[in-house]
């Protein structure tokens, strides 16, 4: 089940903006720095192979859709959510691709500007419905974000609060916004949660207190739909192929669900990375690296030749973390 | 060309979010009036046809696609920027229209969350390039935005910083943001401007100090890509067929540029609206509304059945104007 405490490590790296996203906009506003005219592609083409995490294979969710009507294959690659978040159902997420349980079902849902969907067409018909595989837990309500001692919150905001004016008490939905292992999270009232970016996962679910089990993600394919934030578990985020999501046909009925099956796009097979033999290597740009401290601000100050006027700031979800092929 | 001071009415209307908006907010904090169950969605059905506004046809911008590979018609319907902003664009894309420029020519590029653009693919190649009309006029950067009465800014900030918390000082681009005439808009120091949201249709340029004549267009089709905002002209937003351009498929050249002529998608039209005899009537609903207000807050604070955490705050790109056909 997921922890609903972190330990001091992670609780001092979750609300501060990483100790070198800090430096290293402190040294540009003082200006002992100067502020680099690199676009932030070109910022992150720089960073030494040490500042880059390999994501392990067996982190990795991978779906492959039939081919489309090119016969070109479509492989969307999803990174799971790491601790402290969504563990459990993370685990139920494994357990139901190493029983092959989504092989043969279907993208459902795609509704323009939110998200895309798969799962059981059936499931909401229990004659038709496929039968989940046994040991998914149910996971509370509390989960869709963890405590955070409370002792060390009002310093941790204030660390925050005075770093980055950028990333800190300018975001419509929490009060502080950073990253964690990767990944973006917000933080309000000595709680802390993933939050639903552009390619994040979640986990579909019936009326609360239901949780969902995992066998139903959907992921979001437009404007960063935060209102989802604590009602939904985010369970990881596509990192190669949301292409192939995000380019299919709209769906025409209720919250885009498609009206016929023959709208719907199979998926051919949902493995764990480590089961996939031709899977290629990934790896991300810590988010506690130099260069990404440097690729967050120049995200929020674009000085490269095109821009005219730098906004001074950027919202957690415009600055995506980084992730590539492993070189 | 555009405008570059408003009058006092619009000065005062831009700021400060509706006084129907922070009124109903107001109500709403003070327990006068219990917080709306309805959906976003409901409350906007219930809305009385005195707030919905009539957008005319002259100021549809209406481009038809040829049709898909089913043979369905692809409409796209684009409500024109109104005034004070970007008018030098929107008087060469009306020229542009009159003269059927863009007739013949297609959609050249598809970046995954972010832009969809249209124009000359050949317009790079003088030797190729189809002729602009004559009359075009040169915009200057300054009109990206516009200024505001320095007299009357202060207090105007602090009107809106007064009012909806959700909405104020909480944006990471600009000290505020609001609508006006039913578009967004954000401020800061004095000045104005529209701001890049989904479905936004924007100026293609080449390096400072071009500014685009307004014949290379694009669409929003991901996450609120504000770093723009203020770099770019914004000419009005897709009201209907976004689906259209969202769902095309990706090129995979550098910038989501199609490498081959086979991928681009042919422009059967573009035509102002009042060139377009089957066109629908459409209607937006009056951002200074009091079913507007309550809309926005129940954007910021979802209480409907589904939802256990609402937000407290919705960034102004997560709360779409409401556009209908007209009823």
């Amino acid at each position: 089940m997921a922890r609903n405490l972190l330990p001091l490590a992670a609780l001092l790296a979750l609300l501060a903006p990483s100790p070198a996203l800090a430096q290293a906009s402190a040294a540009i506003a003082s200006g002992k720095v100067a502020p680099s005219a690199l676009s932030p592609g070109e910022i992150v083409a720089a960073a030494p192979k040490s500042e880059w995490v390999a994501i392990p294979a067996a982190d990795l969710l991978v779906m492959d859709l039939t081919p489309d009507a090119k016969a070109k294959p479509r492989r969307v690659v999803i990174q799971l959510m790491p601790p402290p978040f969504s563990q459990g159902w993370v685990g139920n997420i494994r357990k139901l691709a190493a029983a092959r349980w989504w092989d043969g079902l279907s993208i459902n849902r795609v509704q323009d500007n939110y998200v895309v969907q798969w799962g059981d067409a059936d499931g909401e018909d229990k004659a038709k419905a496929r039968a989940l595989p046994t040991g998914l837990v149910v996971v509370p309500e509390a989960s869709y974000s963890v405590t955070i001692d409370a002792s060390t919150d009002a310093q941790m905001v204030a660390a925050a609060a005075g770093s980055v004016e950028s990333l800190s008490g300018r975001d419509a939905y929490a009060d502080t916004t950073s990253w964690l292992n990767g990944f973006p999270v917000a933080s309000s009232d000595g709680a802390a949660w993933p939050v639903h970016c552009y390619g994040m996962v979640g986990v579909g679910r019936d009326l609360s207190p239901n949780t969902g089990s995992g066998a139903e993600l959907y992921t979001v394919i437009g404007h960063a739909p935060r209102h989802l934030d604590r009602n939904i578990a985010l369970v990881g985020r596509v990192i190669e192929g949301i292409e192939h999501l995000s380019s299919l046909p709209r769906g025409i009925g209720a919250l885009g669900f498609y009206e016929t099956p023959e709208e719907r796009t199979t998926i051919a097979s949902i493995r764990l990375g480590n089961e996939v033999p031709d899977l290629r290597a990934y790896e991300y740009l810590s988010t506690e690296s130099a260069t990404f401290a440097r690729y967050a601000d120049a995200r929020a100050n674009r000085r490269d030749p095109f821009f005219i006027k730098p906004a001074g700031g950027a919202d957690i979800c415009n600055i995506p973390v980084p992730v590539r092929r492993a070189k």
